[in-house]
């Protein structure tokens, strides 16, 4: 692929009504992109495919703009650069940019940051070094604030900003608890050190639950939303916080539920237990925090205190049909798509 | 009643369904307490009546033990000393108390608060300088946070918590927005120096607040639940903060309204917006701000900059319907019952 002379691009080709399917997008071939003044060309070897991207594809307001029909979809990459109109990189180099779901593409040399392959293997970039551990790292710190002895509970736990929630808490001295599907992501949870981890699809999940946190819940970390979410806000304690990074489980939502409406309830709930519900996304935090994640999760990956997992599918053209399996839980540890070869390993 | 050589209590008879009536009370006469070690016998001047008296009617576990059936109804109240065997307070002293809906009380001398009535009329003690001055302080600043040119809104806004709430934000350089029930609260809005008062039984309420907040709404200090917080919730601006102190328009629910069950668009939409929904009493604030408070509302008081007003009921019999009153937004200012003269007056 990557001495071909065309470029490989997905496009969004028409907005997903409930789960995205193969026909939301165009798959196509199209000439390589020339760089201008200060840009450079770039190979994608791995693709990034992360929740928020079903934001993007509805036209709903969020807090970024949508990917317009006909467009590339986007999504971070890490990428060899190919050539290059600028000073401060060349040929051979392999960084982390923005350019989407595509082969190759074209980046303002501003715009991507250099990676050290010595350092870290590259593809950590995209996941427990890059945006969704530093994720992790901001809304359990900055929100979370766990306190050492504290319950943390995070759901979508075998999730690459679960796990390192679960694991960022331990460090910093809470009980960590971990919910998530399936009785191998489970293992793998109580391999990391999760204190406790339960699957969210097992028929006692609820008393599961309660077992696990017996002096209730400091700390909740949402990245699901659903039946979980109704499992957990039981048990949270008087000022517990509740950092809101995801809710999968709505993602493709078409209908609101069937009633009664339980929203004046969630909202007694937040002023009885004087609550703390924050939603966040990780750019908020990076001038402030960024340097320090960065530096704190090496060293934690050097150690071996923060493990994690990459679950890497072969081929762009597989990227539709593994970006829909994410949605449903199908997915394990960071899921990457590998578009090129990677000349680090 | 002072002479009377007989106490008249107040006490919960029954938990209310719903809208709490007279059968939920009754009154009676008692024998007038008799101070032990350290305490003194209090005669009631006022009674405070406040919304969240509501909770404590019920059996529901909340941030605080409810009254048991049979006990006398709690509030905080303004007392003059008959009786002290304590040496910090003599008779004739005026102090700040907490025996609830009786004309006579006993209380440690170590748990009231002796008053200055040449620093402001004591009934202050439990309104504008007491716990709803506080809890628009504390909830708005520690909570909400406004930075001038922002936009604050404020929900029961001629009520003694709103009142202060949009004072204060103005006084902090905000834009304040205040809602509330009726053209005569309105007026007195505007007379307080709110930059937009809005009627919420208006037909045209949606609307109005939409022109109201041409900026989005950057603190929404909830109070009310209900249509309010739907009309409120699509101008928040993103990183908006709502301190959540109460939810009238919920207090008496019995049942979950029909559906759909728009919880899940809620916790949606504080994900996309950033926000931060934040319960709170203000008892969570006193160690680290109420000598703060005390300080700055004693001074703004002086000079004019907040301004209050007292709905004053006459006499302790009163006391139940005056209640039911307050929950359906009848009063204006804060809400006392006179339960025997003031002799600072």
């Amino acid at each position: 692929m990557t001495d071909s002379p065309q470029n490989t691009r997905i496009l969004l080709a028409s907005r997903p009504h409930g789960e995205p399917t193969s026909d939301n997008f165009t798959i196509e071939s199209a000439p390589i992109p020339v760089p201008g003044e200060g840009e450079v060309l770039l190979r994608t070897i791995y693709l990034s495919l992360d929740p928020y991207m079903r934001g993007r594809m509805s036209a709903a307001k969020s807090y970024a703009a949508p990917v317009e029909v006909g467009d590339v979809m986007e999504g971070g990459t890490v990428a060899e650069v190919v050539e290059s109109n600028d000073d401060s990189l060349r040929p051979g180099d392999i960084v982390l940019a923005y350019v989407g779901w595509q082969a190759y593409g074209v980046a303002s040399a501003k715009h991507v940051r250099k990676l050290d392959p010595a350092q870290a293997p590259v593809s950590t970039a995209l996941g427990v070094l890059g945006m969704t551990g530093f994720t992790a790292y901001a809304g359990l710190l900055e929100i979370g604030q766990p306190q050492p002895g504290e319950t943390v509970v995070v759901a979508a736990a075998a999730g690459p900003v679960g796990s390192a929630v679960g694991q960022i808490a331990r460090i910093k001295g809470a009980r960590a608890v971990g919910i998530a599907g399936g009785p191998d992501k489970v293992a793998w949870l109580e391999e990391l050190g999760f204190d406790v981890a339960i699957d969210h699809r097992s028929p006692t999940f609820a008393d599961d639950l309660k077992a696990a946190v017996p002096d209730g819940i400091d700390v909740y970390f949402e990245n699901v939303g659903g039946h979980v979410w109704d499992a957990v806000l039981p048990h949270l304690n008087t000022y517990a916080r509740v950092p809101v990074c995801g809710l999968v489980a709505h993602y493709n939502d078409t209908e609101l539920p069937p009633g009664p409406d339980r929203s004046s309830r969630l909202m007694t709930t937040i002023l009885t237990k004087s609550l703390t519900v924050r939603g966040f996304i990780q750019t908020e935090f990076v001038k402030a925090h960024y340097a320090a994640f960065q530096s704190d999760a090496a060293g934690w990956l050097r150690d071996g205190t923060l493990r994690h997992r990459e679950d890497v599918v072969e081929g762009l053209e597989n990227a539709p049909e593994a970006f829909a399996g994410l949605l449903k839980g199908k997915s394990f540890g960071k899921l990457l798509v590998q578009v090129g070869p990677d000349p680090t390993r």
